[in-house]
């Protein structure tokens, strides 16, 4: 271990943090034991487990992760005791004389002294608790092995990362290791193929999402929905377009406190244009585009923008962080009188949203004013007592940032949490005390004169990417049936039932209902596996009998019998589960 | 006049073009009388009428054009024979020895002698032909001066360009300023102001529209039509990128024969990356994502996709001709047996969403191969073949483009004339040979082996931006209910009927109407002319009479009364005219 700990760690239970620490310990010891030559780099404890970084000979395979963990259990049952102790730094830089990483590490200490550690044979630099022994740790799997760069910077040596999660108790540890079978199963990326939804294509640009016609039903429907509650919200959509001028960034500052996040100009007829990061800047000379009265407020202008934000290509993962998303984006201007009940307004719409898509569990942030900041504090004041008073008024419980908020305003963050309990970053609602100044943004108050509107920036799925990427996963791709892309297969049994499912088909899509009939001339089973393989909500299978009854036998994708259904009373049945949402 | 002559006369009624043609000589006249050291350059007959442009020692006035018209009067009352004489070059540049736009014009003619014209005073270098005498020209009118660079070059020097209408009649020039009064009140930059529809912000970027709540309420209204109707004719909706790697146009050849459309590239991670100018790439990505077999096609991929195209700052026109739009776009693969009944029904599509919005008559046009194309002969000619079959197959006339077609393959062109006979760009059909052979796209048939698809690429709006000015244009802003951002506006009488007209306009919400309640202090007359001024199909007033009856008085945007009419029939008659569209 050493002296550069991951945020992650931050608050994890401290004998769990100890445990996790002395396990990398001890695989270090057991990875040296194999690898007399091996460097190790770091090796700090993390969420579910640890993991330690190593220049080797040779790429680690399945087969070494066996041995390495056999010994580490053996290091465990000869319950070797931790020994603390400091060194002098030249003292330390003979003892890891040919450890280049432990080298650099130590050149990098601001004190005199660095902490040692030493199990049995292995000594590592570090300064921080351990359990007594190594017989004190909990339950272990050594998981992966993957690339890692010394330091996380791509010109430094490509290292080998040894992961392992450690819980306390095996069960524990095999409750996890269910889960996270179960999240492979989800994960959106495989998801993303195998139910054909969506794809990237690293040859022409990574990061970017190319939606495929399955995945971008589900995406309509979704905007569909979105765009009629905004309307009926009281919002206003607006387009805007997705270059501008330099000028544009200068005066809205991003040139200054974003611009590693833009995209690099493009020159037309000499000026720089930049792909917007944001579409605040386009909103405001919406607003400005005329002289606006207290009676107009508060004006909600709402836009799917479609943003384009740098990312390193290290850090890109499917739909979750990606090049190009669009924002459900919107921005509030109203009247201090009105900002309390703007805020409760927005938060009530963001968990109406939300809970639409089945989540019901929400973690709930409030970001208030950092050092560095703009704007009045008495605004700030205002503002961050809205923001509380909100979540209190829709009856959520909340942690508090202190100092988190942007330079900008304080921001409440909803994190929704998934059917695996994990918790996906969602919803923000962010006020902005640096646009309205910058644009000289205003509005005639009742006494005729000219005032600062407040303004609030607003996503309640933040990107519509990362949202179907969190979908994904909450379903396991089993959409519910109002987003489902395709709601039922029609499977005839034999080829003469072809014609009455097709016209079964045709009558279920003039009743607004997304179909297809599977005309293959694959063995029932097939076509029923098929179907439940691609997640469709209904089989619709059709034979002799059903055709006299004028029904269909109908089972669900969880292999439910639901036996013969009229057509009619099957429209009915998913007409009603679609408006129920 | 000189040589130069512009598009636009070409196949001009010729006594009317001699007419026009004339007409600018002595307009010429005219100018030098009033400005003896005026500089005059060129002044063709043109469209509807003539300009001729001049250097003139100060920016002419309104009442400047009053006395051009009067002596160009008296020269036509004159009657002064035109006399057409030849000159060699030298003697040429003698007589315009003070005139050096026709000392470049001279330089510039490819021949030993140039046409000499003369009328009374006034002498032009002009090879063209004239009426017999200047009392033979027809009714003019003289009706704006604008700048216009010498030879359209914003590097030479800035003219003043005197712009003339001229008809065979009277009668015929009055039904012309008639309608050209008409058109100014339905331009659609006017219009875009006025109904709060649009906006550009030149500082930040000319030729990039920001739609604004009411002209974005009918772009949705528009889009959820498109993705409807394209949902039931078997398209399949897509969402791509906005960039991709030059590779991508590299491949697809953009980047040779399109390269001066594009904007300049984006550096990201050393790679050059360009704005889309073009959606055919990303939907060939998604084709080519998987193995297609025959059973799969026609493939129609739809997209709303919005490119980037570069226009010289002198060309954008309001929404017709913009920096950015919205197309309307899909690609069709399909295979050889597949071709003509996909383009019949592709031709029947456009015609069905067109007529939907109130267009009635079109011009057509079949462009078919040029000297220089890719692809097979037998292709061109069944593609050819197919889209005039279609045109006939719908009913239509269509004209033939002899060797119109682009290098990669014919189209059809579909132009929608407009409630004042104007035709405007809308669809296009366009077959593709090069970029299925560049990106290998295939399928594989019913005998096992790959095959080639066709593509065809489609627009049936054309460009969603044009299209809505179109639209503006045609409606004069007045869009018809199913399209209107506002349905009806409700008019209390008096502040106590306030409370009334909310609950009727959240009656007809909820029916899912558009509705507005004027609650502003004025009288209700300025609020059904303001009403009006909007253009919104429906003044619903209240009053005292009203409430007891449960109704409200309707009027038209036309000023028709339709008298005191029940809120449930009133949602019943707005609910049946936006379903009939």
């Amino acid at each position: 271990m050493n002296e550069e700990l991951p945020d992650q760690i931050k608050g994890m239970d401290s004998l769990l943090y100890r445990q996790r620490h002395s396990a990398a310990h001890i695989m270090a010891e057991a990875v040296l034991e194999v690898f007399p030559e091996a460097k190790y780099a770091i090796g700090p404890p993390i969420e579910n487990g640890f993991y330690y970084d190593f220049e080797l000979p040779r790429p680690l395979t399945p087969e070494d992760l066996t041995e390495l963990d056999r010994r580490m259990r053996e290091s465990i049952k000869a319950d070797k005791p931790f020994i603390k102790s400091t060194a002098s730094k030249d003292e330390a830089r003979r003892i890891f004389a040919d450890q280049p990483y432990k080298q650099e590490l130590i050149d990098g200490i601001d004190a005199p002294e660095v902490g040692i550690c030493r199990h049995g044979d292995f000594t590592d630099l570090c300064g921080y608790p351990h359990v007594e022994s190594t017989g004190k740790v909990g339950a272990f799997k050594l998981t992966s092995v993957a690339g890692a760069y010394w330091r996380g910077d791509e010109h430094n040596q490509m290292l080998q990362r040894i992961y392992g999660v450690m819980f306390p108790t095996q069960q524990e540890l095999d409750e996890y290791l269910r889960r996270l079978e179960e999240a492979e199963k989800r994960d959106h990326r495989k998801l993303g193929r195998e139910l054909d939804l969506f794809s990237f294509h690293e040859e022409y640009g990574p990061g970017l999402v190319y939606w495929h016609p399955k995945g971008a039903r589900v995406r309509s429907i979704i905007e569909d929905f979105w765009r009629k509650e905004h309307f009926d919200n009281g919002y206003e959509l607006v387009f805007t377009p997705h270059i501008g001028r330099a000028d544009l960034w200068q005066t809205s500052g991003h040139l200054d406190f974003y611009a590693e996040n833009m995209y690099s100009p493009m020159d037309i007829d000499g000026i720089d244009y930049y792909a917007k990061p944001m579409n605040c800047p386009f909103h405001i000379q919406i607003y400005k585009s005329q002289v606006r009265s207290y009676r107009e407020l508060p004006l909600r202008l709402a836009e799917l923008g479609t943003v384009y934000r740098y990312e390193r290509s290290g850090v890109l993962h499917g739909l979750l962080r990606v090049r190009g998303f669009t924002q459900d984006d919107a921005h509030i201007f109203c009247r201090p009188d009105q900002l309390e009940s703007e805020v409760v307004r927005t938060l009530e719409f963001v968990l109406f949203i939300l809970r639409t898509f089945g989540f019901e569990e929400f973690e709930i942030n409030v970001s208030t004013k950092p050092e560095k900041a703009v704007g009045r504090d008495e605004d700030w004041r205002t503002a961050e007592a809205a923001l509380k008073r909100a979540v209190e008024a829709v009856g959520l419980k909340y942690g508090i940032d202190e100092g988190g908020g942007a330079f900008y305003g304080p921001k409440i963050d909803v994190h929704i949490k998934d059917a695996l309990g994990r918790a996906w970053q969602c919803s923000t609602i962010q006020f902005d005390f640096n646009l309205p100044e910058r644009f000289d943004v205003g509005f005639i108050g009742e006494d005729g004169r000219e005032h600062r509107p407040y303004m609030v920036h607003r996503a309640l799925l933040g990107s519509i990417e990362r949202f179907f990427g969190t979908l994904i996963e909450h379903y396991g791709g089993a959409f519910p049936v109002w987003l489902a892309p395709v709601q039922a297969t029609l499977i005839p049994i034999a080829d003469r039932h072809n014609d009455y499912c097709r016209g079964v088909a045709e009558k279920l899509r003039q009743a607004g209902l997304r179909v297809e009939v599977d005309e293959r001339s694959e063995r029932m089973q097939a076509k029923i596996r098929d179907a439940q393989l691609k997640k469709v909500p209904y089989m619709l299978i059709a034979g002799d009998r059903d055709i006299e009854a004028g029904a269909v036998s109908v089972r669900t994708r969880e292999g439910e019998d639901l036996g013969g259904v009229a057509v009619d009373a099957f429209i009915q049945r998913v007409t009603a589960e679609v408006a129920a949402k």
